[in-house]
């Protein structure tokens, strides 16, 4: 705990008005946040998409050490993330707060700070919310509302044989940069070990990417737990074997430059979770549209792998062999 | 904490697809809890009302002695109450669940069975949710979605001068409940003592009452931090001054056993807060309709003041004297 006498806080009705309603202000139904509840308009044509996630202090972050606006923005994030995986546009966004008595006005101001500006970046509104304190840890909860086409939210369940494996971005980025972070700093360039910290802190959620693959992708997720056990979650709900070849798994110059690219980094990579990119199965005739959706919204993406008839989840080796996968993600617990 | 030695827990896929998934059965978009998110039609011409509240181990209720279907109810109902206030009428839920290490299996079967009871109850599904390991108190965060015919949502602001003040059910029952479980059992009938306390465990959410005031209510809000701090949200909001007169208070026989009926006593319980019943005000011309409206609901609705032109809220003896109110209500922090 970064204080041993509990700083100032304000009452929760005055935090309330001075930090979190101007967040809600574009937001017609969520009354200033002087109600209890937010009422939301979804358009005609579309369903809504709701997803809730929760990061708590010493788990999924560290209050004493880690700015609060960065910790704002993770907890948004890894929702938004959700829902882009879903192919859905974000509308709005309901924080449930626990704080505990280290959480002062100095560290709201910083959490809301942060909050405003990601709700700039990706078009969002604070909607609603609910603060308690706690005797225990500080636990942020974010529900996040987003709407899609009627029927064509992207599902785990659709992948099929014949189909091919796609992933954006870089993957094992985060990883690194929470085994920096735990660890010692590496011999590599400061450049590096920031980008590899910031991609564990700072998720970027693939918002522009997801909702342009409605009516290619057969299924897609985030990758959070690990991109081979988030593989494999698609391969069960789904009833299909996923081939991924481990060269083909995208790595950043930055990752390499820390782990290398031998088959141990890879697989180090493809396990470790918190990537926040988009692993989705379309069908090979998708292929042009897909390039096309990845240049618009100005993220790459790659093809790893296949779906075939069958089970699990299998990496191959450059001939073609299967490599042992050990533990294929971050066990919850 | 209950146990010493952790307890065994179900790894949390086993624990969702043992416990969670059977309580979206009927929920078409929650697709069994195998996906990130939920999907959900807004029926043409309604709105969707969220909502989210928190609560945590030793602040809101009592982990260690607390059964732990009486927490899942409350942690629900404590939301369903608040859609009810809004007029809407619930759809389902998102659960979000921080676990220390002493909650074990036996102690997730038996929340699981207190939310299944109370789904029936309520005609509500889990649509989603998210569980993580906390090394702080048990959190249980839950986000409930209603829908309510578009525009037509009932608010804190809408008060008039000229306006009736109207409570449903009873007042007081669950401070008095609460009073006993941290103090002495009072010298009254066990029958007493059982309902006072039940009704501290187990708000009833006026959920087929609140719809039903959709058209004559002009404010409307569950109690939940007393009720004279309730009624002031509504003046503030609204702009207006709300005059009660203190023995229009409803009080329980069980209440009033007790506390007696003492302006001290009728103080005590319009300060409690806790009761999730429904305060809302309404034009006279709206009597009728408001008893019919109770009627059909099964739930009694009393009126106990009048909305003025002013601010704040005052409470009024038999005489017309107003009563000083120290502390309106329950203080967050």
């Amino acid at each position: 705990m970064p204080s041993e006498t509990p700083p100032h806080r304000l009452s929760e009705f005055a935090m309330i008005a001075k930090l979190f309603a101007p967040l809600s202000a574009n937001a017609k139904g969520a009354y200033g946040l002087q109600d209890d509840a937010a009422s939301l308009n979804v358009p005609a044509g579309q369903e809504l998409v709701v997803t809730v996630d929760t990061i708590v202090d010493n788990v999924h972050f560290f209050g004493g050490d880690d700015p609060a606006d960065d910790i704002a923005k993770k907890a948004l994030r890894v929702n938004l993330s959700d829902l882009a995986a879903k192919g859905a546009r974000p509308i709005g966004y309901l924080l449930a707060l626990s704080l505990p008595e280290w959480v002062g006005d100095t560290w709201l101001e910083q959490f809301a700070a942060g909050l405003k500006e990601d709700q700039r970046r990706y078009a969002v509104d604070l909607l609603g919310g609910d603060t308690t304190s706690t005797e225990g840890s500080l636990t942020i909860s974010i529900t996040a509302l987003g709407s899609v086409e009627t029927g064509r939210t992207l599902r785990r369940g659709g992948a099929r044989p014949g189909d091919i494996v796609f992933v954006s971005g870089t993957i094992g980025d985060a990883g690194a940069g929470l085994a920096i972070l735990v660890c010692e700093a590496p011999d590599i360039p400061d450049e590096a070990i920031d980008h590899l910290i910031a991609r564990y802190h700072l998720p970027e959620p693939r918002t522009e990417l997801g909702p342009r693959l409605l009516g290619l992708a057969t299924a897609a997720l985030d990758v959070s737990d690990g991109l081979l056990a988030d593989l494999a979650h698609i391969a069960e709900v789904s009833g299909v074997r996923i081939v991924v070849e481990a060269e083909r798994i995208p790595l950043s110059d930055e990752y390499v430059s820390f782990a290398g690219s031998s088959i141990s980094a890879i697989l180090d990579a493809a396990t470790a979770g918190d990537d926040y990119e988009i692993a989705f199965t379309a069908p090979p005739s998708a292929r042009a549209a897909i390039a096309a959706a990845a240049q618009s919204a100005g993220v790459p993406v790659r093809e790893i792998g296949r779906v075939e008839e069958g089970s699990g989840v299998v990496l191959l080796d450059l001939d073609g062999k299967p490599i042992p996968v050990g533990q294929p993600g971050y066990v919850h617990f």
